[in-house]
């Protein structure tokens, strides 16, 4: 059971920042923080969630245990279960944010009770994603994918000691790579690449009254930031075993072959930088 | 003695940085830092209190010290001291940064002596913390409890060698405990989050003459940032050791045995990250 | 091969996260992160390059790379491979951000098609560099000299041993470094720095419909960024390792003594702080 | 002579960037970074310059070198080669920001040649600092001992592993250090903390034609930034070495023996947190 509660806690710590900090930004029109303040958020959000999480190897997303049952050996068997304890305290923590700020979204709402999608005054933003009116469905999908593919691509050099290695600097790595794709691939449909901290505050937005929008919203966008992080994660995972990782991976020898191809490591341990 | 003074500059260093933080961006209106300069000084003064005052521990916070009480076995009687040195160091420091921005102070509020709570030209905020017009007094005590809750959490985290432990990167790792905490859960009540760090300079700013609103603003708000970080970081720590703690806690077996229901650690060490 | 592929998917990513930032930017008017974005965005996708591309030495930069040739034996024969290897990344990394913001760069240019270069609507600027319109061409030159020579000196700091030495901080160090070029030396020619992260995007950019001008801008500035780094990052190397290197290098003994002069060293290890 | 080239070239690394921010942000007028920007700027470039610095020990600072001198054993002949070699650094690297922002000048200015101080369009603080305009000479002096005296107490916390101690995060530690200083004591007189970093940058300015106005802004604010930072270095080591260090220093025994009072330190090595 202490993995499981690792994993909602891990969750539940990075949605309590990331919702958090949208909800300042949103709430306070501009004078409590801007985009960067989300970006934070979201960055140092995961970072401490790693910390929070460790017990259980932090996965804190679906679409990375995904990957690792595949590339990493990681048991079949657990990845439902993990995949419901990150749900779970997804869902835990956006509501903690709701209560938290429900005065605030009183106000800007304007009024109790009122809770909107897709307006000026809307708050669901606050909880989960809605992409930008202009981006057509494969768009929404490209978007999601690619940074699903960044992040678990830099994930795995992270944690590569067969490459540079970040060793305990990798929750301040993935600080580095949930900021950066806020940075440059945030701005089309909100980086959610993470089923769980979306659907989770996507359907405790719905329960809390936000109503059947949360679900139509951008044409059934909602399926978007479920489906494409586990095909992004997994491409990003490949990738990386394919052409850089030497470790034991089903990509390197018998499948593929590819880095067998690109020749044996040419010695253990850290390479030098120059 | 060496214990108290530690403990004394680590916050006086904290509420330098803090203070100093908030008094650029309220008299620079807005051309010396914006919101953000904020979390950036609180979180830095927090890191670099830590690392001046680590000889006692660095707590710099009286309710993380009675957490460390509760849940780790640090001494009791010391509990007293500890808060005592910890509100000094708040107090001094504050009002340092009074008469260092003393004629900027004048210039801000229209005049020498003039020392206003409240008002647009106040500044009696970048002493201590005043909350939002819309909070109700629970909304108040909640957004302090989950601040508090959150960092011991975290800073329990930190430093849990069964977890993965931030090691020498604590310090570190704390600036963004802080800086997340003030990004997401700061626009509410200005996140005090502790005791010695907003009571010390609220005696200080009515002794140099902000008058009685400073006790009485908000409906006498200036008690929720004294009581609510005690209840709120006891609860983080009461969290982070039944659930995720495998070290010596008296939650852990004979009071509720949660941990020991949640099965014993596998095997010592850092938990790989994958 | 794992070399190449190694430099091809490090500077991808620098390029992803770098030209991703500032289309952010600039399509997001102001409203999805402003000048620091960028800044942000070179920086850790420099940091990240770095640990996704250690296999092969993390060069990242065919001015550097030719810096390692002349100053620390890096195989000459490797250098047009490693060149080319990086330009190709490059060239990936800017077209998948280009398809990603394509429906945003529609909007933005004012048209499905309309690519421009040099007016307030056009969007060329993401991609690759141009300069201000103030400047002469060795006012140009001299800018981008500065930035790769800084760049290399400190990047020479930072895996010195026999100095502090940044050890497994270099790529955070890096992430400073680059930081602190876009901060101190980006307004006058976008700080390109590096030839294969600017002639890539530039070659790219002309393919998809930007016209000659990407060519003609700036009074035919497109070379600028192209030969001004490697002499400066040679510059750099030259200025390290004749006043400040100990190990081995062509400048310290044999060719100009100048090293030499200086006396040797005192001691191996860490020289103190203090 | 390495000695005094590596804090030549420390210096200078450290002014560049420090110089380097401070003309973006002016010359940008808002586009190219804010006041934060600054704060970045002169925080790496401390840190960036400590790694550049390294073998001399870092100091980068003429008033460091004294409080080394006092409290640290460090030869007190070698404080003027330092000093000189620091001076000129900060010279050479602001000339180097002249040249490079030269064309930029201009045309904020209005016009080839013309340097003002002190009006709306002048360039003048670049290069070296100007106080507010509501400062006495007291606040000017108290403001700039304040800043200087945290920044030593600071940095010999960093470096003392009697403590905390932040071993190879030290330069990191001082980011946030100066980052700290710019960001809550910083808008009063721009921090300067550094004699070498203000005076030698003013005689470049004075020299290139900003006119006798460098020396007499401010009523002969000049010697101000001179003067105070190396009492207040002076200051913060003693108050470092009288309450918290236990090492050897003329402060802790046979002069006045406070930290003797206080009791010998309990065990070597690094102090738990909790």
């Amino acid at each position: 059971m202490r993995e499981p509660f690792s994993e909602f806690f891990g969750v539940m710590i990075l949605v309590l920042f990331g919702d958090g900090s949208v909800a300042q930004v949103v709430l306070g029109k501009g004078a409590k923080g801007d985009w960067n303040n989300i970006n934070w958020g979201w960055a140092l959000g995961v970072m401490l969630g790693v910390y929070c999480g460790g017990v259980s190897g932090a996965h804190l997303n679906p679409a990375v245990t995904l990957a690792n049952c595949i590339f990493r050996k990681f048991p079949w068997k657990k990845l439902p279960i993990y995949a419901l304890a990150q749900l779970l305290g997804a869902m835990v923590a956006s509501l903690i944010v709701y209560g938290n700020y429900k005065s605030a979204i009183d106000v800007f709402e304007g009024g109790h009770g009122i809770r909107t999608v897709g307006l000026d005054t809307s708050t669901a933003g606050i909880f989960c994603t809605y992409p930008a009116p202009f981006l057509t469905k494969s768009g929404q999908f490209f978007d999601e994918f690619i940074g699903s593919s960044i992040l678990m691509f830099c994930l795995y050099a992270l944690l590569d000691d067969g490459n540079i290695g970040a060793g305990n600097l990798t929750p301040l790595g993935l600080f580095f790579v949930i900021y950066g794709i806020g940075a440059c691939f945030g701005s089309n449909t909100g980086y959610a690449i993470n089923p769980a901290r979306d659907l989770g505050p996507r359907i405790m937005s719905h329960a809390v009254g936000y109503g059947h929008q949360v679900w139509t919203a951008g044409d059934y966008y909602f399926w978007i930031p479920v489906i494409a992080p586990f095909l992004g994660c997994t491409f990003g995972g490949f990738l990386y075993d394919a052409f850089i990782y030497t470790g034991d991976s089903p990509i390197n020898a018998p499948y593929m072959g590819l880095t067998r191809f690109m020749g044996v490591r040419a010695k253990a341990g850290r390479p030098a930088m120059v």
